[in-house]
């Protein structure tokens, strides 16, 4: 097992970047790359793309390559992009995890396929190895995506304990969008060698202080300023500071989480940059209702955004 | 509405098949179209490849495009298959279903977009109708696959209606794997100019006999004949025997049933063509350990199949 100095360096404030799509719902590279460079100014360490925020799997993989393309050629820095790589299919995922690689991203955030299920940790664990061992590189880094609430597949602790003692140094960390406290504070404890990334920036500096690595969060699009201040005062040991921030950012973050929000964050974006055309979305989802919109825009302040 | 006369020709005993793999589980073009060959010259009306059953979604879209476009070529009549083009991304599934369109195929079996959950009729519908839309082919045939237990995804009875009103003639029917007995006799009864399908054969006889078109079943991959001959009895009015056959083919299939189905058929017909290859399948799926493998060998005669 690694030590934790030689831990990769993926962590804090992390977006699960929005996809701005056109009038045909094809995914914008211009407006895309604009967002990701707004993102890192607002204070974000890193940029997750085309996770569920991101509506990668309402992407082809073709779509998915030529935007992750786009958006190197544009400036970001490969290194503080952590691009999904999630699919139902092996030969899917193991293509756009080698296309990550090979683009020099910080790593491949990996979805468990999530077509079939009850398939058992077997399924899953071979599923996983499959991807490791066609990438064939040991420079991959892989974060597993569990996220139930979409997937319906559960990563229980004893599959990750043994996908991390098969693959040393690839398998290295975890977002976790289960919400679930208990279980984000136990990886960060029984796994101390591993990145554990909070789904939420609710829990923060909770992850923050248990030793965790940070957050990787959908509505950090809109809160990226205020979450890196409570990661920095954090860094700097300024407990109570850290806790009144966190305490504003939890209260934001509710306010938008109130509605559907990815839609929500669409209707936000479209607001702050003044361009509707950042409402688009892929079906199966929808914009958001124009009273809902309503609701949204008198519950948050625009200017405590990005 | 077309009257029940000028219904698509689809109909009877459909296999939903299995996808045969080589080591490196790669879809064997050529096994796969032996096996579609056996199945109907085993008396299948029908073949559903790409289904489920085939691990369809655990091959990207290119796989696909390539395994029906060999099967198309091997000499399989295109319009005794309904190809499954069912994926989470509008993109893939209109560029898969217009391939099926292009093959000639009897139609496409679509699933509703399965990697959000919750986003409600309206998300689904508009879904389904850019898939009509951007096929942009009136003689597109599109089935509504409704298979909740792999989904997560309700296609309720009114998003049903929605799609036939808004679609006459291009939504054509449905492929129902829900096992809700009581809600497929509801669909034959309410949609009588829509084709039901089960997706199980034991409910062949019932289904028939409520004005439903038949079944596709993933265990008609070894039970063709026997299905087939309950759907002849019914055809030509012999009721009890087909009320005895189809006890027979309810009782084989029970027998398979009780193991995981697609591991468990891929071991039958390993048995059945002493090509021990049969047993490759994707992860997540597993192949049947031995113990099960002996327990599903004990409870079937391999004279009954096929």
């Amino acid at each position: 097992m690694k030590s934790k100095e030689n831990r990769v360096d993926l962590k804090g404030v992390l977006a699960a970047v929005l996809t701005p799509m056109d009038e045909d719902l094809n995914p914008d590279h211009r407006a895309f790359a604009a967002h990701c460079h707004r993102l890192l100014e607002a204070g974000c360490h890193g940029l997750s793309v085309f996770g569920t925020t991101g509506e990668a799997n309402s992407l082809s993989v073709d779509e998915r390559l030529a935007a992750l393309e786009a958006l190197v050629e544009s400036g970001v820095p490969p290194e503080k992009l952590l691009p999904g790589t999630g699919s139902c299919a092996l030969t899917d995922t193991v293509r756009l995890s080698r296309a990550a690689l090979e683009a020099g991203t910080a790593g491949a955030l990996v979805l468990p396929p999530f077509y079939y299920k009850g398939v058992g940790d077997d399924g899953l664990f071979r599923f996983f190895a499959e991807v490791v061992e066609r990438v064939g590189d040991d420079r991959l880094r892989l974060y597993l995506y569990h996220i139930p609430q979409m997937t319906g597949v559960d990563l229980g602790l004893s599959l990750i304990s043994r996908l991390i003692d098969a693959y040393p140094g690839v398998v290295v960390g975890t977002k976790d969008s289960s919400s679930d406290r208990k279980r984000i504070m136990t990886l960060c404890r029984e796994f101390p060698d591993f990145s554990v990334l909070a789904g939420t920036e609710t829990l923060l500096l909770e992850t923050l202080g248990s030793g965790g690595e940070g957050c990787i969060s959908a509505t950090v699009n809109v809160t990226s300023r205020l979450a890196r201040r409570v990661h920095d005062a954090h860094a700097a040991g300024k407990d109570d500071e850290a806790e009144a921030l966190q305490e504003r950012l939890t209260q934001l973050r509710a306010s938008i989480e109130a509605y559907p929000v990815i839609p929500a964050l669409k209707q936000l974006m479209a607001r702050l940059t003044g361009d509707k055309q950042w409402r688009n979305i892929r079906p199966p989802l929808s914009s958001l209702d124009e009273k809902r919109t309503q609701g949204l825009l008198s519950s948050v302040h625009l200017a405590d955004l990005l």
